[in-house]
């Protein structure tokens, strides 16, 4: 596995790879859901590329961009046993430039939900994942469904940019309980992560409402928001996955989105149904 | 030649040219500034893709975009004497969705010149530009040294975002008499033809006092203020050709720029120096 740092490095190596190229951009700190995605990219490419950064145009004033969870060896260490064959670890500086264009995610599907509560956010993921993407020129490019909104604006940007890839959706990897994998499930103390199995429970009492039957999404919420009371809930949304509000489930084309606070901790879950 | 419409047709005509493709971004009504882009990328490249799209998202309200010269014939003739293998020529909905991401050109240098007499206008630009490149994979670019700004704020985004293609920059093509080709041109009478040849003779005025060793842009820009005095001058300015304003001329560095209205119709024409 070669690791690279600087933009000359990675094109360099880039060309050396023939065929297909799989690519998993991470923050790092990596996890069994990023494993998931690195594994799924070595099984459908000739190369995977994964890269290692902590990108601060996504972070917002007080966010915990410098807080961070970094795990630099490990992070090495998870790739080279998974077959990665370039390892990106750029610094800021090889990534911005102090005059450059900015991307504007589209607002009615980037300024809800998670852009509500974090304004910009996207704005500075989309940024980053186009430069990564120009970058590493990918066959394909693997994204957890746990950052659903994440996914539909990268695949939105992909579609309407005419950026010749194809997105891959990766489910979501779990622990035994039911909490969805984060790099932030650390900042959880034991009190916190018992909480925090709130989320999934909810998206479960959910998933029971849909068996029986229920497909008033009004109804559903006000189940889930009776799961979730016990936290400080920032959002339960049911949405189409064009990311529209809709009245009633369509079975195969929903996704059920929660998001609370356990602590300082924002964890977000969803479920696709 | 192959003419398509479709962003289908277009990416399977790409996929079928192999090795060099060169291409030339237009908005049609192509005259020999045009041709003089189409020919250099038929001489260095392999094969040529050019475009014509009268793009609404760089016209401001109020602006020409309805009225843009179109000569659809004339362009096809062009390209198809020229060598071109493919010319795209789409419309509107094809080149852009209901729902989708910006691309705001950095303020600093595309909210000054052009960009301040029409706000958002680089905005548009880059943004069609960068779905064009995605869209036809160049590995060279070829824009005209008259829209010394453009040209300017192509190059960044090229270079900030990783775009891997190279942006070659042609020599302006003059009218005998030394008006700048421009599709614009044809909005001018007799009377304005004349006058605008006035943009051309204050550059000639500055070159006079640079080969005189003046260096010193306020005298400069003021002899050539004299010359514009006839006309509604919008700007004149000297800037290193990163498009920071300079005290003095540095030879090999520079561009001198001028705006002015003649008539109702809005002229640029620069000199690199």
């Amino acid at each position: 596995m070669k690791i690279v740092t600087t933009i000359e490095e990675l094109r360099h190596a880039r060309g050396e790879l023939s065929n297909s190229v799989g690519f998993v951009p991470t923050m790092g700190a990596l996890h069994n859901g990023h494993l998931s995605l690195i594994q799924k990219s070595t099984a459908q490419n000739d190369h995977t590329i994964v890269s290692v950064f902590v990108n601060p145009t996504q972070f917002l004033a007080g966010e915990d961009f410098e807080t961070y969870p970094k795990r630099t060896q490990a992070d090495i260490k998870i790739c080279e046993l998974a077959g990665v064959d370039i390892l990106f670890m750029p610094n800021a500086e090889a990534m911005y430039g102090a005059c450059e264009p900015s991307i504007i995610a589209p607002s009615t599907k980037a300024y809800i939900l998670e852009g509500l509560a974090r304004p910009g956010h996207f704005d500075g993921v989309l940024r980053v994942v186009l430069k990564l993407f120009n970058l590493t020129k990918p066959y394909r490019a693997y994204f957890g469904k746990k950052d659903a909104q994440q996914l539909y604006l990268i695949q939105n940007m992909v579609k309407t940019l005419f950026l010749d890839l194809e997105i891959v959706p990766c489910e979501i990897v779990r622990e035994d309980d039911g909490l969805a994998l984060s790099s932030r499930n650390v900042y959880l103390n034991a009190h916190e992560r018992q909480e925090a199995l709130l989320l999934s429970k909810s998206l479960k009492v959910a998933s029971r409402a849909l068996m029986g039957k229920e497909r008033d999404c009004e109804i559903i919420k006000a189940e889930m928001l009776e799961v979730l009371s016990p936290l400080h809930v920032e959002y339960v949304e049911i949405l189409n996955r064009d990311f529209d509000t809709i009245p009633s489930i369509e079975l195969g084309n929903c996704i059920i989105l929660v998001c609370a606070k356990v602590g300082t901790t924002r964890l977000i879950d969803n479920l696709w149904i």
